[in-house]
């Protein structure tokens, strides 16, 4: 919380986007009796899975174990996944009368499985690690809801946006204000810090996301004003310096931009994360161990940085490359 | 050509990736009776096919009708094209004694249909008209070998660089020396200018391209000293200074960074070719001519600038936005 607030830490602290997950032999041995969304609406198992994944690892931080397109179910959109195939969300959103079926979240109730994760996993976290709650960003939620599950390029979307562009604001409307009362929620039931995941962002040129996306996600975060937040997108870093006009307190940041280059970009006044590629962790320790010094060299003590990821962690990496991630940042003098 | 030496040209030159392809009914039309590959390996309609495009389109360039992927097969892969799922190519290179089974190319003449299909294009083609040869990058299409087939996010490839530096060495150095053989024969068969295609480059950090890709890049093009080139990446505009060290007379971009941006960060000592969003040509015609106007201003009378899509046109893609586009850039008045 130190680093959020950009205040001196006496190490660098580390978390892993998808800590918890597939990658990891106990969290396989528990999907093994119950399917992804289930175990997502079971708050103690959810719970146990995180806190497990943290105490094997040492991190500085919980995320609470969820997903972020649980929220659109209450909001009116029918949600499976199939094994394998990831996400499909039915009826995809194509036509601006389309918009009119979304149902923006006055009572986020229909949540309260989420809040229950927040707050058993925050009972069995140490007291001296803070818990991460999070959502998907208002274009990244969008574009799953108009393209019906995952995409490469967000065709459908970005054609919605400019042929529709008054039925979009309407839609990124309804996502900001569920989202904020959600993620104010999930800091009520016991998250320190919440990140918002604009995952699919990078698809896009700066004017679209200047013109499509930045008022929306800025209302959000003005929204959680007293609330700190990590705003995280991946695929662009041309944007990084329009994410940060979104006002929040940690921007996190991909490995397509050098960390020394982010920092430079983005200015002393903003917190960063990030921003090893996964794929490094595909390889072996000692690669591992030199990729991860780079970065903490750059840094060079930089108040107001977390270390993580560039993006989740991959289901085919191997638990020692991450156990040396780990060490490796704790073991970095911040002051030499 | 002008435009490719930075010379003042009277308007902006303008040319579409993937200008002749399934988009189009002529191009459909063809394919009803012969497979892609089949295509690509007779000249004479595969000039055809590009000659109607330019024709229809009134475009200030061709390219020859071809695929990156042809020059793997008399390096020793086998490739096959399957209608849907891309290109699929047998026995991927996965570990160092998998480089030893590829042959670097001394002779090219395996690749005599390509040839032919240059010399076909080039004797069709208004004399005027620059006819524009390519391949693929080294990094694309190691990129390829190792995963055998297309990728989202390149795992196998990194995994391999990092695991397998001096394997990894050896096959770009075969990549190299083969593509400079190759793209020089397609120069001597009539093509004014090369394009090097690093279409996949944007899922590296900007210290993989350089200690991975740069080198050979920067070779490659070396030994195509005397030639136009053109080298195009996407999917992350970080690198693009870095891939202005490899020395082409002009540098593609991509729409993630703002074509202002883009002219300030390569500076005014390289030709710059791009960037509108493919996506965009999936509106309406007043969206295209707002968006091409919007470029076209940034531009500002550069000389060095060719306009293009930040990446090939879509299949779904609606002739007229095309035809709109180029009669955009046509009718504006560069000294306005």
């Amino acid at each position: 919380m130190r680093a959020v607030r950009r205040e001196p830490t006496a190490r660098v602290p580390v978390w892993l986007m998808r800590q918890a997950g597939r990658y990891m032999a106990e969290y396989r041995d528990v999907r093994k009796n119950i399917g992804f969304v289930e175990l997502c609406k079971t708050p103690r198992l959810a719970a146990d899975v995180m806190l497990t994944a943290v105490d094997k690892l040492g991190v500085d931080a919980a995320i609470i174990f969820s997903d972020i397109l649980l929220v659109l179910e209450p909001m009116g959109m029918s949600l499976t996944f199939s094994a394998g195939d990831g996400p499909v969300l039915e009826h995809p959103l194509r036509t601006p009368s389309d918009v009119e079926r979304i149902t923006e979240l006055a009572d986020v109730s229909p949540l309260q499985f989420v809040f229950d994760v927040v707050t058993e996993t925050r009972c069995g976290l140490d007291q001296r690690l803070p818990l991460i709650g999070f959502s998907g960003a208002p274009f990244t939620l969008a574009g799953y809801m108009i393209e019906g599950g995952g995409s490469n390029q967000f065709l459908e979307t970005k054609r919605f946006m400019y042929r529709y562009p008054d039925a979009w604001e309407k839609l990124m409307g309804k996502l900001t204000n569920s989202l904020a009362r959600y993620l104010r929620g999930q800091v009520d039931a016991g998250a320190q810090v919440v990140q918002i995941f604009d995952s699919w962002v990078g698809c896009l040129s700066c004017g679209d996301y200047s013109r499509y996306v930045l008022p929306a996600t800025k209302q959000l975060i003005a929204q959680l004003r007293d609330i700190p937040t990590i705003y995280f997108g991946t695929g662009n870093p041309e944007l990084l310096t329009l994410m940060k006009q979104a006002g929040s307190s940690v921007i996190g940041v991909d490995w397509r931009i050098d960390i020394a280059a982010a920092c430079e970009r983005l200015g002393n006044d903003v917190a960063i994360q990030g921003n090893l590629d996964p794929a490094i962790l595909l390889s072996e320790p000692e690669i591992v161990r030199n990729k991860t010094l780079n970065i903490l060299r750059k840094i060079n003590g930089r108040d107001g940085y977390i270390f993580n990821l560039g993006h989740g962690i991959l289901p085919q990496t191997p638990v020692e490359n991450v156990v040396t991630l780990v060490e490796t940042v704790h073991g970095y003098n911040v002051r030499s």
